[in-house]
């Protein structure tokens, strides 16, 4: 299994970045082809100091060339679009195999 | 479900961090009481640019008291002590709220 991982940091106007992740983008993210299973986390905090992440999506596929196709797909490139219209300066997107 | 997230950067020594992350940090993870899943995932790439994470870890518990009961626990004590032998400098760690 792959999985693709977004870290959100905080955003400006966490409100308006709510309102958009839950009504638009994760909308749009189910629709990846070949998607397996996305799970979203609200970070609440940090065992020391402060958490630097905000939210976590991980949206899991069977494999690498599985992701690839999602991401390449026009679900995928509509994804990639909004993400950068409204978190392009706060998110971090990498991707990996799951191991255990 | 709450999870804790560990993230790990490139460690000096790849070679060093591997041996000692899977022959002995993840036997004290998986130690935790309350410890419902462990999920690891050996990051491989991203999108765009290098990946700024190499390692992510995610320990899922019931709730938030399950979790801060596990890390307050001898074995979570464990934990936390031997992360910050091998890993101190690269670990990020936060908690949150799984969603969906």
């Amino acid at each position: 299994m792959v999985k693709l991982v977004a870290l959100y940091a905080r955003p400006a106007d966490p409100e308006a970045f709510d309102r958009h992740y839950h009504g638009v983008h994760l909308g749009l993210v189910r629709a990846y082809p070949g998607l397996r299973k996305l799970e979203v986390t609200r970070v609440t905090g940090a065992p020391i100091g402060e958490a630097s992440v905000r939210v976590m999506a991980e949206m899991y596929f069977d494999d690498k060339n599985a992701m690839e196709s999602a991401l390449a797909s026009p679900a995928g490139k509509a994804v990639t679009r909004d993400l950068l219209s409204f978190a392009a300066s706060i998110v971090t997107v990498f991707f990996g195999e799951v191991e255990a």
